[in-house]
């Protein structure tokens, strides 16, 4: 018997330690598409902190590789196994420990599922802004780890906006506690906004107090269909100028529109270049808001601007915005870009995204929120055959590259992981990477940390 | 003449090197009480990037400490000289470099005083939230490196909120790119809120792109005089709870009232318990926000409640609220705290207060930014007496320990400098600590950055 499933056994409940090959291989991935993952020794799904900090004990002793993990909903691969490592599955540990009105906090464990944060928040008058797209399956622990976006960022912020503390078990299995419950604080560096959205690579986040705020009035909905993707881009620029403040901005192009409408019929106008989706929450401001937006697409020449009359027809077209995902995933194999420019740079990436997509002779759609300048083009492709897999990773790449020459990132919101961890130094810079390594020595001095995530081997 | 001297002369415009004591001296003290200051080899005020790193590149080679300094108007000896180190003064790096209204981002330099980008900003429609009561003075460099809180953050957030992307000088002297200018952004480690907040310690900051909002409405204020303290702020929960988002939500006590009107006569009404200032910014809703916030404060036993009927009332309050540090300044030596408790605390923290006062026969002044939970509250002694220096000294660390016990920090905005470097360790514990210590090694092994200053000497 090996004695590092022994030694985790010892201080595991019987289920929480799962080993069978079988049942293990069911953790091994996350959403992202080519990114190797490797065999792990054991999946551990622990219910308690405690739990945490004897796994890290153990892989401490044994050098071990520890992958935390959440719902497996990422996209780049930062969830994936590595071969021979303990895959700490997290999802169990799903308590909200508590919602606090006065304080505008709630505390809750990794597990827990974004949409059941939200909902039981604003049960309380109270709202969690963050929403991946995924937030029907996401947990706030990959979230936390990802800084996860969404969207309602254009107009609340990140993940990371919304955290004031953390509890983390480090590589040794000690418990650091991080930040504050308190709305300010500045007792010594921000260790908290250092561990949120470190991929799992600087510890294990076991506890998270997050900042709520007061429910928001009921948004009124904004939908403009233009013959020209470009023109939609303008008018993006227009509705930030003019501050708006739209408290969602999103963009599907007509490549996506049309994947949506043959997924299922949401009742989209296809043949269109492009639809352009925003919200406007200001209360008694809304529907002048929206009314402004409107007239700002016309003037850019949209085909047809509709304000949602009721609160269904919004949701609908929230719906259609949603199921983006699995809508291109019938188109083919994807690979998701999340490429983030200047809003002003946004026309200039559409534009350079057509041409590449030309050039590699690959369909991408390109879904956005565009409003923080994010586009996630998607290159669709045949898996089975080798050389248009080899045109969709020319494609993928050329767009990130085409990302930064614009003066943007090569992530928005997904993360580095193991899909653009070759591309960090290209954005970062050498000696910025060089402190990232020495931080994550600080924090891990042994390496077992989620290894090969975000930084590559040495 | 001195080896160091020479090498700094020859990478510096004759006017950026001062040496002479008699005009060094004044660049020794910020407005910390009982913080020590060296004496500086010499000062040197930077036009450009490039002069900072010579700076840092002579004092590498000769390990000789650096001293980043805004304005001084710091209130923890953070940018206090070190003796024999360079003080690097930068209030002449003031420019405004870009202000990009779609992008909703500013790019200035660290000299840049608060006040003249935030009147910049609101000319073109846009707004820089953080507001220190220090605004006038204060620069955006000390703010940044100290993540400045003001009076709009119980609404907005502090200096760190508004921080996308950094331009930092190491201690090498080698020129660090953070962050991003994008709304969003997740590559890699968040280095720019690392460097925010770290007092100097781990670089120089060159240039920061900050993000923007689109302008307020103009505010409604309320404002309500209490017998009692305590419900003052047990207004300020119920305020809270109700989800009213006020804009500011300011406490001045007793003591902090009559020290105003007795310093210039703001119209205050003295003899008061406390006085609570509450503003609602949300446009259409704002009368309807103040109004409830008076109904709250009514219930709870308010003796006068008002609502400022002009844009010119509302301006004298908010005036009367920003000389309190000169005010109370009139009525002798000050040892000023910053505690951030629970809101839910803030009756129980006043009590304390108290009693520490009592117990220590000093009186303190309590105003504070309670709205975040944020308490000033200010040791009022006489300089002169050895025994009451004493005296407030042990009141100013029972304050700290209160702080602390109620499930607070020990520094909500000031920072933790010179003055609080001794009780870091109690708020963070030994194993973040040792991070801290880490982190500080990866930027600065050298350890030549405001050395002692956050972190005290191992």
């Amino acid at each position: 018997m090996n004695t590092v499933l022994d030694e985790l056994a010892a201080g595991l409940p019987a289920d929480a330690l799962i080993t069978d090959p079988a049942s293990t291989d069911a953790y091994r991935f996350d959403e992202a598409s080519f990114c190797a993952a490797g065999a792990p020794l054991a999946v551990v799904r622990p219910t308690e902190t405690e739990q945490v900090q004897h796994v890290l004990r153990v892989a401490s002793a044994h050098r071990v590789p520890v992958v935390p993990q959440g719902a497996r909903s990422g996209l780049s691969g930062a969830a994936n196994a590595v071969d021979g490592g303990i895959v700490l599955s997290l999802t169990r540990m799903d308590r909200i420990l508590e919602i606090d009105p006065v304080d505008q906090v709630a505390v809750v464990e990794p597990g827990v599922l974004n949409a059941v944060l939200s909902r039981a928040v604003l049960e309380q008058g109270m709202y969690y802004p963050p929403d991946p797209s995924s937030w029907e399956l996401s947990t706030m622990g990959g979230n936390l780890a990802t800084n996860a976006g969404g969207l309602c960022c254009v107009k609340y912020g990140v993940t990371a906006d919304f955290v004031r503390g953390l509890e983390v078990v480090t590589a040794s299995g000690e418990l650091l506690r991080t930040g504050r419950r308190t709305a300010k604080g500045v007792a010594g560096y921000d260790l908290t906004k250092l561990v949120v959205g470190s991929e799992g690579t600087l510890g294990v986040i076991t506890k998270a107090t997050l900042a709520l705020r007061p429910a928001p009035e009921a948004a009124l909905t904004m939908a403009a269909a233009f013959a020209s993707a470009a023109d939609a881009l303008s008018a993006v620029t227009r509705i930030m100028a003019a501050g708006l403040q739209p408290s969602l901005c999103e963009f599907l192009d007509g490549v996506t529109v049309r994947a949506i409408q043959d997924y299922r019929d949401m009742g989209l106008p296809t043949g269109v270049g492009a639809l352009l989706l925003t919200q406007s929450d200001r209360g008694p401001r809304a529907a002048a808001d929206v009314e402004a937006m409107g007239e700002i697409c016309t003037e850019l020449g949209a085909l047809d601007v509709a304000v949602a009359s009721d609160a269904t027809e919004s949701e609908m077209l929230m719906q259609a915005r949603r199921i983006v995902h699995f809508a291109v995933e019938k188109l083919g194999s994807t690979l998701i870009d999340d490429v983030a420019v200047p809003r002003a740079k946004l026309v200039e990436l559409l534009d350079g995204i057509t041409a590449i997509a030309e050039e590699h002779d690959v369909v991408v759609s390109c879904p956005g929120h565009v409003g923080d300048g994010n586009m996630h083009p998607t290159v669709i492709f045949d898996r089975g055959d080798p050389a248009a897999v080899e045109r969709a990773q020319k494609a993928f790449d050329a767009i990130m590259q085409l990302g930064l020459a614009l003066g943007g990132t090569i992530t928005g919101e997904h993360g580095v992981g193991v899909l653009k961890r070759g591309w960090l130094e290209t954005e970062l810079g050498e000696l910025s990477l060089g402190l990232h390594r020495k931080i994550k020595e600080a924090f891990d001095p042994l390496g077992i940390l989620n290894p090969g995530k975000v930084l590559a081997a040495d």
